[in-house]
């Protein structure tokens, strides 16, 4: 049995804002209080910049009544802010690089922390690895996990991430309305939706989900996953034209040509982030105005952009509720397993009924690798989602709930 | 008192779709079924359209029970159908022009309707005060009424519009959450988000009534009552910067200069629509270059678009249930009180406890003309509305309930 523990507990939040990343902390520090072997809750602010800066706040006090945690567990965005920082590799040998590491234990000793829980995403695994393995080289006696939140559910080894089922609830339930919408005239018109998604297509494909419920979907699906061709996404459109006056298409922010050229043109800014990522935006906008050309019909296109990430009334309540559930199980594996440098997972025991069960894995082996739209879960002509890629979805989106409400405007926590 | 008509009622939808247009509908079919003086209520399919071209259904089968008629309430966008024919002026006397109206009394004849309810904004009131003074002229025995709808909130005479308080509750709700996304990180941020509104700033509005609840509301607020200066907005966005790292500016899609020019560039599409309307987008994205260009920080515009208007699943609850109170009070003063040519109409009592009651008003009055944001509802500089003006607000956007679900998406009905 592992050697257990006794000390305080640190929990920070990094990497893009999503729906359900304040349900994980919330999970995580209801774990800590209830764990007799953890004194203190701390919370680095903006994630491991804040804990460099000693920017640390006492989330018992903070969080120490069961109201808090529930407005907490309904707040969108990261409560504790997040940051984008990417740690040096510190076998590198250099020396201003070891430093920052040494910074990073040095605070972590100063709060007597021997638990370390990091929420995020991709880039953010990348971190918790690097620590982990700092940790271990050096002898520094503290459990590090990383638990994943991504509104683009593209982390490998686990079934799905927590804020995936809340963003893909709005973004399904918003194409409904927005088909809607569009079927209120009877003039041709083309209305192109563009959602997040760099790399993956799980976002846009929970666009497609009506196809398997009431019939109402998007007429067209595009995946980053498939090379975009615009020969057959004319053809698509015309005959899609032929069927209906209203023509609804549902693509992902990352598609490409098959010689890996983006659709969109990059108009919010030129360069690439820290992590190397070149900000995208305009997919739709460049298709809107292609088929304004082809067809000479009305066309417009709409960005769902932020809203898709942070909209806070409108959570899959199963995404909240197993957001909760990660974060928790994450102490509990920490304190009584003895486990470290690994990220917490979801694994689906069953489809009908949905059954997910919280396991663990090795993080080293999954930052900086991107889960992609399997190839079964798009059609043939690569311009729609399978029904069995709708059945995976549909779990994660089910069951409504609400935040609390003052004077008509939700109620939201700030730390 | 009046005569009492006996026949048949139809009701017809123009314009926008919104949220609550289809409560209003449903409260038109609840009234008109419960009249012992209306025999069958018909919809028109895209309204005046339809009637022209007797794409007309029979709504006591379609929405006979109280489940559907729920379901209705709670369904945005037009579910009969919307159009934007502009109706000639019969007054010209030109055969053509007066052979539309003939043709309209005639297929109005032949489903012996004496009820006439047409839902719609602006536009839509033009078509009534049309119709209603034909039938006036030429003694056709037809009860005419229109009944007020449009997010825009801009007609004359009415304390506010159905639909407007839906759409500024997802206003409201939206720039919370998207304050919130906009917090977690450190680094200087300028987000810009473009709301509806061409010619009035009432929705635009809406995105600051945070300011009297819980303080987060946007920076910066523009309306189109206002001219827009690029000077003071230069120095209102460095203000802003010093204060914090996250600005976010709410804009109305028509702002102009002083000079009578949008601020937008025309990027969807040139010309005009029928009614002479020039389509906008992009004052958020024009907004977006300038401030990139002056100050080098990141930036980014988030257009809130067609969801603004058709977000079915975060109704404000004072809005649906006003929507079917002021449809089924349109059928009683025309049954009851032999109104006709007419424009139903909101009256607010009392603010605090907030209290409304219906009313009518002669429609010919109404159509074709805007109510504006007044400028005690603008504070001096021009950059955010008043406390009196989010309290006119705020009774508007008050009370939750949702559609119901299946399967993790909203359950909309079908005509």
């Amino acid at each position: 049995m592992e050697k257990i523990l006794k000390g305080n507990a640190i929990v920070g939040q990094s990497g893009g804002p999503t729906t359900a990343i304040n349900a994980t902390l919330a999970g995580v520090v209801r774990g800590a209080l209830a764990n007799k072997n953890i004194g203190k809750v701390f919370g680095m602010r903006n994630g491991i910049e804040g804990l460099l800066d000693r920017r640390i706040i006492d989330l018992g006090e903070s969080l120490g009544s069961s109201e808090r945690l529930y407005m907490l567990e309904r707040t969108p965005a990261a409560a504790l802010g997040s940051c984008r920082l990417k740690l040096p590799s510190f076998e590198s040998g250099s020396d201003t690089d070891i430093a920052v590491y040494e910074r990073i234990f040095r605070v972590l000793a100063e709060y007597d922390i021997r638990y370390f829980f990091y929420i995020g995403g991709n880039d953010s695994m990348d971190t918790v690895a690097k620590i982990a393995k700092f940790a271990d080289n050096f002898g520094y006696d503290i459990r590090i996990i990383g638990i994943p939140k991504t509104i683009d559910n593209d982390l490998l080894y686990t079934d799905h991430t927590p804020g995936y089922g809340s963003a893909a609830k709005y973004v399904a339930t918003t194409m409904q309305e927005i088909i809607r919408d569009c079927a209120v005239y009877t003039t041709k018109a083309v209305t192109i939706v563009e959602i997040m998604g760099r790399d993956a297509g799980w976002l846009t494909a929970a666009a497609a989900v009506g196809s398997v419920i009431n019939g109402e979907a998007p007429d067209l699906v595009y995946l980053p996953e498939r090379a975009f061709d615009m020969d057959e996404f004319y053809a698509s459109v015309e005959k899609a034209l032929k069927r209906h006056p209203n023509v609804v298409i549902a693509v992902s922010e990352g598609i490409r040509f098959a010689d890996g050229r983006y659709v969109c043109e990059s108009t919010q800014s030129t360069g690439t982030d820290v992590f190397g990522h070149k900000p995208l935006s305009g997919a739709a906008k460049t298709l809107e105005l292609a088929i304004k050309l082809k067809f000479g019909c009305k066309v417009r296109s709409v960005e769902l952009n932020l809203p898709q990430r942070c909209a806070g009334h409108l959570f899959s309540k199963t995404d909240i509720d197993e957001s909760v559930a990660i974060g928790k199980e994450a102490v509990r594996v920490a304190v009584e397993e003895g486990v470290s440098g690994d990220m917490m997972i979801f694994e689906r025991a069953s489809n009908d009924p949905y059954f997910c069960t919280v396991s663990h894995k090795k993080v080293a082996n999954i930052a900086n690798m991107v889960k992609r739209v399997p190839d079964e879960y798009i059609n043939e002509e690569g311009n729609f989602v399978t029904r069995e890629c709708c059945e995976y979805i549909l779990p994660l989106i089910e069951g409504e709930d609400s935040p609390m409400y003052s004077r008509g405007i939700p109620s939201y926590i700030i730390l």
